[in-house]
């Protein structure tokens, strides 16, 4: 988006996926370039009369990430200023330079942030090492508890229905083949889209082994959350991810296992890192982001029409 | 190997890996076709004077399978046999006609066996949504646990520096940089390759959080033998694969969980399913494989020098 120092957004547009981690820095590079001209477009602006890029995105810390978008942005500018997603996910929901952000979207981390800055980050170390309590976690519980109650192994859940159903699992087949035909559906997928079977464990509430996956995956989050807080920062808890912004009952759980005994934390949930990023570009071009202009910048995007959805979501 | 109808052993080769799943088809009938082909001149016999050629291998249940290394077996016979895997584990520890097998290697998977003939099986659905208690799963939870004590989510364990030092992550390297390195390091190799950490956590014994990954996918293997077990059929526990044959402690608690308070199972160790293939061969072509052949076949076997190990171990 193409934002002035007032907060007012000028121009808005989104592409596919710009994650050079998971789209390789050719695809995330085109699209970053691909909607960042189209907001320029929209906003009726030129590439030279702009102060400041900034690119809030996952894999920024890698010199080597920064270096291949920095190239391929050229036509853009040639000085891109790189932030953190998660960063950015923590500034959509609060203009206050201290507090904490908790992300549960296909992958979970949490940040602390202090004077405006990242000053601690856990977890966020994706699929197969990490993301405890993300929605890729919760989909491959729900596959793996589908599976075992076909296989014997584990209770019986409506889990197994759904996944049956969503899978088009032909209803003639035997516990087993069944087993063996969900089997080899989801490993012709890449494995991060096991994600996409959280919303499974969401719509099976009342089911308790659906009940105890969403239960341990706020358990999770709750103790990346924990690994971060630090008793010297007092601040906002902002709530992003697709996952979190989405599912009430994941994020109350999750506030409330963090929470304990003590009282609630000042909770803010945000769908994305869209406002925090023209928040950190602001901030970079000098602007002082106080409760107007972040209200200004809240409001102003939120009244643009809803951006088209991308050719081929990632 | 090649063995006569009295169950000796008249040669014996090893290649590289033959299963096609994770091989290919093609690297895999080389290399069955490679041992194969070393066995008969060990034993100077012509291919043309075998009476059956029987393979056991992961994945003889797919058609397409079978049919890909038919066709490129055509120099070594024109009607192979295919046998489960499973079941040559447990034909290599008895030649009784009824019973259990329970295989932890790389992956995890238990069978029932009736009337010589695998009537049951239950998991090896692979690492991603099965194997629970395997090598992959007790490896991909040393390296969680590690990471989650560097992130300040999870318990303080020796395993954190055990998985440092394996991976060569320098000392000075602080935690969070350490949990970063060892991520990259594990993303740079195939997932799989994780159940290369279990022996980490046989290591470790007396570290509460080894012991308690060790002591839960005893526990995991324990409910995939129970899935099979049935009241109907007795006979001894074949207890099989690499972590299964070569750890005493995940052994002992897995049969130990299986039992529960009832008395503890008839469990027989194999190394692998070499000897139960040749007993499925001989079945194959009409002989009795009674208490001395098996005898004949299981001292001939071993007597045999260990085969030169494969040049790429897979």
């Amino acid at each position: 988006m193409v934002v002035d120092h007032t907060g007012r957004c000028l121009g808005l547009a989104r592409s596919g996926g710009g994650n050079p981690i998971s789209s390789g820095p050719d695809q995330a590079a085109a699209a970053l370039a691909g909607s960042a001209g189209a907001a320029l477009s929209a906003a009726g602006i030129s590439p030279a009369a702009v102060e400041v890029v900034l690119l809030a995105v996952a894999g920024a810390g890698s010199p080597t990430h920064r270096g291949a978008l920095t190239q391929r942005l050229a036509g853009l500018t040639d000085r891109p200023v790189f932030a953190s997603d998660l960063l950015a996910t923590f500034c959509s929901g609060t203009h206050r330079p201290d507090g904490y952000a908790l992300i549960g979207g296909t992958g979970a981390a949490a940040i602390r942030v202090e004077r405006g800055r990242q000053s601690a980050v856990a977890d966020g170390l994706g699929w197969l090492l990490g993301d405890e309590g993300s929605g890729f976690s919760i989909g491959h519980r729900v596959a793996r508890a589908a599976l075992a109650d076909l296989d014997g192994r584990g209770p019986a859940t409506t889990l197994t229905g759904a996944l049956r159903a969503r899978l088009s699992v032909p209803a003639e087949l035997a516990a087993r083949e069944a087993a063996e035909a969900i089997t080899r559906s989801l490993y012709a997928a890449l494995p991060v889209r096991l994600a996409d079977l959280a919303a499974l464990a969401f719509d099976a509430a009342g089911d308790p082994v659906a009940d105890g996956i969403v239960a341990d995956a706020a358990q999770d989050l709750a103790t990346t959350l924990r690994a971060v807080t630090s008793s010297d920062v007092a601040g906002p808890v902002v709530v992003g991810g697709g996952v979190l912004s989405n599912s009430v009952a994941l994020r109350e759980a999750a506030l409330a296992a963090y929470a304990g005994q003590g009282p609630a934390p000042e909770a803010v949930v945000v769908r994305d890192g869209t406002v925090g990023t023209a928040v950190l570009a602001l901030r970079h071009a000098g602007a002082t982001v106080d409760e107007q202009v972040f209200r200004t910048l809240t409001t102003s995007i939120a009244a643009e029409p809803e951006p088209a959805p991308p050719a081929e979501p990632r």
